[in-house]
């Protein structure tokens, strides 16, 4: 597994792999649901290309940038024992160098949910992400179904910039009980952890009450709301029910709408989200 | 000269160009100018790419969209007796699907002179840009000096987005009386296309001024004022004497700065520039 630092050494090291060309963008401290991003581009690509750069530009000043978790040896182990072909560990300096002033919107759907709440959010993942692309130069790309908004936006941008790459997205990785695997689980207490549960079984419970016959994304919304308010330790930031595309809310639903949520617990924010989907008993 | 509209046509054919490929972007009405782009792209790569696309997002609301001139058989016939391999002609539809919805934005450079007056232009020629490398994937750009803050603002983009793209820029061509080539010239009525000769007067009495030692932006921003003023037909919007990759204005200058202008000649809208340069007397 060879690894780059500079975008030079990376398209040289690039021009080198047999096509097509995966590629997985992550900001490190990976977990199963990382590399199970990894294993589903080995099913389509002859090599494998991922990046590790936990990026500034997304996170908001009150953010969590310099607390991120991270753990490059781990990581590296992690991804040569996946087999992985290429490595690319850019610094801020090489993405973000000075006099950088370059900026890519996805106007619409980046505005609601995550993006109101974390403002420039998402144009820092665009931003990024249509680097990273020029960089790299894959045939495909891979993220996580766990990011439902920023899917949205990548697949929109990548469209609507006309980038020759096929965006593929993989399922949300959970843990035993249900909590979606995430870098930031890594900030939860015993306590925490134990009430970080409730995400998902909020995102069940409307579910459940869908294969019910329940049609009002208001109702399913007042569902997933109460699940959370009865967490002594989780605050709920938002709930929502919407279109998976256009990330609108909905008021009559059907299947294929996004279930979707952004809950503290604690100090630490969590999200999570399910597609809506037909059961076998109705 | 293959001919193709849209982006697969454009991708199949693409893939069988000889490399490097030399891209020169055109609005289309064709002149001196940009034939005189292929020629300098045939001097450093094997194939060339046109493409001929007015672009609508470059635009303003009063703008004049629907009146800028097209002869795409004219427009044809030059490129193939200059020997272009491949012409893209994509429809607004292509380029625009419903739905569309991401912008490039470069801040800082793009807002004053032709960002000042023409609110959203650099915004749409950013977008676009980024659109037609993404679809040509050329490794060598072509545009010209005539728009000098356009070179600016693309060249930032590209440098900025990590576009594996050598942006070459092609001196200004200018008719036998000093007026720079632009498909807008077509506008003019025999006194104004007289009239429209004052741009290149007052940026050469600049010149002239700078040669003989004159060293204050302020000073030849006057002498280019006053040289316009002169013109009855002639009416400035703005002059500009600013470092020529930042764009800002400059009190001191030296080799290497950008005198800009904008002017109207009765209702067209004209631009032009020099860089101003030492010359063998100082």
């Amino acid at each position: 597994m060879k690894q780059v630092v500079t975008i030079e050494e990376l398209r040289r090291s690039r021009a080198q792999l047999e096509p097509p060309v995966g590629f997985v963008p992550t900001m490190g401290y990976l977990h199963a649901g990382h590399i199970s991003l990894v294993e589903l581009a080995k099913k389509d690509c002859a090599t494998i290309v991922v990046s590790i750069f936990v990026n500034p530009t997304q996170f908001g000043p009150k953010e969590d940038l310099s607390a991120y978790p991270r753990d490059i040896p781990g990581d590296l182990k992690k991804l040569k024992d996946a087999g992985v072909n290429l490595v690319w560990l850019p610094t801020p300096e090489i993405v973000y160098p000075e006099g950088f002033n370059t900026w890519v919107t996805v106007e619409g759907m980046s505005e609601p949910l995550e993006g109101a709440v974390r403002l420039g959010h998402f144009r820092g993942v665009a931003t990024v992400v249509a680097k990273l692309f020029n960089a790299v130069r894959p045939e495909k790309a891979y993220f996580g179904q766990k990011d439902a908004q920023q899917v949205a936006v990548i697949k929109q941008m990548t469209r609507d910039l006309n980038f020759p790459i096929e965006i593929v997205v993989g399922p949300t990785i959970r843990e035993s009980d249900g909590l979606a695997m995430s870098s930031r689980n890594s900030y939860l207490n015993p306590m925490e952890r134990k009430a970080a549960t409730v995400l998902y079984r909020a995102l069940s419970a409307a579910q459940t009450a869908y294969s019910a016959g329940e049609r009002s994304g208001e109702t399913l919304r007042t569902i997933m709301h109460q699940v959370i308010e009865a967490e002594p330790l989780a605050k709920l930031q938002y709930v929502s029910c919407a279109d998976r595309e256009t990330l609108r809310e909905l008021d009559r639903i059907a299947n294929g709408a996004l279930l979707s949520m952004a809950v503290f617990i604690g100090n630490t924010r969590l999200i999570d989200n399910i597609v809506l989907h037909a059961t076998n008993n109705k």
